[in-house]
């Protein structure tokens, strides 16, 4: 795996491109290493995956034959690797943008769905397969894949398991937007650029999970007290008087506010779910 | 702001035209009064909000400058008055009809998620754009946008803040239809009408709570479970009859039953969420 | 009703013409009696439901005039029968098709909305039409409705009652796919197939369940304890060796698990809603 800062954008790059970018343990880690460091660093305003090479990800990697699902031995501790991804991802402070170069194939598809927004080339194609190499949805997708498409387009990829293309994706709105190959990567940056040039950092890390967590809660009065709250120790600070300041003089935004530092007291207002064996 | 009943609908116009209708404490409580009018009065079949001049909404009054948000003297007692609004929207016992005439900002674009149809004049533009100037999605917003326009949209409007044009919120789904200016309360109209000359009040006020609450219910059980108490509380009543009657009949349906009295016992089935300040 | 079962696809037919397959009592018997057997059956592979003639199904059967809709005598005890067909869909282990020949209007429209997959010929209507006829929607469907099209285009028809055509249910997302009247059944029995021909019926029986149940979980934990559980279960048996192989092989699959004989043991994970009256 490749990560490059550059511009507040930091740009992780899957990077086994004679293997297709398949998905393993150790890519696994560094995945959640990077995670933890773009959540770390005020240097980075959003995150790009991206994939080296033809493929973004072809899925697991099944070299090892028959046996690469066997995970008897852990038995009820076993938890997949993908998910653990997912649930990192679901946890982020900062905005993750999926740029879909290729083939993204069983974890490869399902890795992207907590990623925030997602783009693809013309050349990607995508494959719930888990049905067809007789396993199931795993990276949490069951829970992903139904909010992100609908119920109806999320059975019948799932029940099929058949590989589709970009153009299928897009009319779906499992990516946000197509781009000729050349054009994915500007277009990301573009998006990144946009969030980097004009609003908080503490603003977006607030948001972005405001609007995930507020998926699990059955009354609009859950998201109106966090609100309330949330204004009630930001509404006063810096960077909102800011924000109405260069608005007012139409200049751009200098918000001084840190994800580090200035997060409000009442974040985080949830307490993370631990993994626990299901009996 | 502005209300005129006719033919069963009440318009209501925020009006203060040379302020682009500029949210303010005032124009919360005329919307909280004058919905608690439509509930209570039979007439009301149904609600279309607009706005007066050239714009909708364009947002919170910030002329006070960069204290506008500063909500630190009422700290933990601090409600976000469009969320009262948005709740007060929730808990409608008739349809609300959005007729976005143009610029609809901040608060302007978010106390439309909770109006049960969106419709917007080519002229209308949007814009979640909380980040943009330091604060975050309020109006409960992030419990009501992802669920309109699904995660992926939601998030690349939260987190760039940008200000958009109404193709582009009529393909995102987030309004039903675009009309040219001089067509769009025409078009709000017919769709009021057709409410009101086809369908029992009854049945409206109590489809309108049930699909609400659903959202919030982890099982079809639930539904099941209202739907046939419901069923037996008022199949046997007038409404019913005259729907089946006028139906074989080939007539226009005069259906008896009131809000104001005709409720079935078993409404409201819910225990109304209480504003409880976050610790 | 009838019941055919060829190439691994139970093909159901409401098969009462005369009276464009309104939907009785009977009807419902024969319904959940006929997806007791598509889930028993391994031969079965999915279900597809479609009408006979020139409607799929006009809704409840009304002849009996004015009182249809009292179930006063049952009272509290009254079960919706459309809710009961809705709930036994959303318990099944096969994927259900809808191919929606011709109109679908009440509980016609209702029932097809936890089928998994919709198709519709150009010949199709819908109509939510509760409102219409005085009563409320019914077969669990402001749980469903909502959730298949967005709380907007399911308020505006339901609201209105209107019956719509083939080309907005398939705009809406209603249905998956438009096809000509000759075209509907080869293309319901081509995805069909392509379930058939590709995937492990273990995976897909589990796949739908957890797609279904993920709906109603707050946060994605939910599924990763699920989907690492059941890959621990199931990971190192023979379905998944086969995957590999035929996938690494380049052939079609033959997978050996039965869901008569075969799921895994934490199947199933959720206790099943049991009716109880709303008091």
């Amino acid at each position: 795996m490749r990560a490059d800062l550059a511009e507040h954008v930091l740009t992780v790059t899957l990077h086994r491109p004679d293997r297709l970018n398949a998905f393993t343990p150790r890519m696994m880690d560094d995945l959640l290493a990077v995670l933890d460091e773009a959540d770390r660093e005020d240097e980075v305003r959003s995150v790009i995956v991206t994939g080296a090479g033809r493929a973004f990800c072809a899925g697991a990697d099944v070299s090892a034959g028959g046996g690469s699902f066997d995970h008897r031995e852990a038995g009820a501790r076993h938890r997949d690797s993908g998910g653990r991804v997912a649930l990192r991802l679901f946890e982020c402070a900062k905005p993750v943008i999926a740029a879909v170069n290729g083939p993204a194939v069983g974890v490869g598809a399902s890795m992207i769905l907590p990623m925030d927004i997602r783009l693809a080339s013309t050349a990607a194609r995508f494959g719930f397969v888990f049905a067809r190499r007789g396993i199931v949805p795993e990276s949490a997708s069951s829970w992903f894949l139904p909010r992100a498409v609908g119920m109806q387009r999320a059975m019948e990829w799932v029940a099929t398991g058949r590989v589709f293309g970009a153009e299928e994706a897009y009319a779906a709105g499992l990516v946000l937007s197509l781009h000729e190959p050349d054009g994915l990567l500007p277009a990301a940056r573009a998006i990144a650029r946009e969030i980097a040039g004009h609003t908080a950092p503490v603003s977006v890390a607030l948001a972005r999970q405001m609007m995930w967590r507020m998926l699990g809660e059955p009354h609009p009065m859950a998201a109106h007290r966090l609100d309330s709250r949330i204004m009630s120790q930001i509404g006063g600070g810096p960077d909102p008087a800011e924000g109405i300041s260069s608005f007012l003089g139409k200049r751009p935004p200098r918000f001084p506010g840190r994800v580090s530092s200035d997060m409000p007291p009442v974040y985080p207002w949830w307490e993370e779910a631990e993994f626990r064996p299901l009996a």
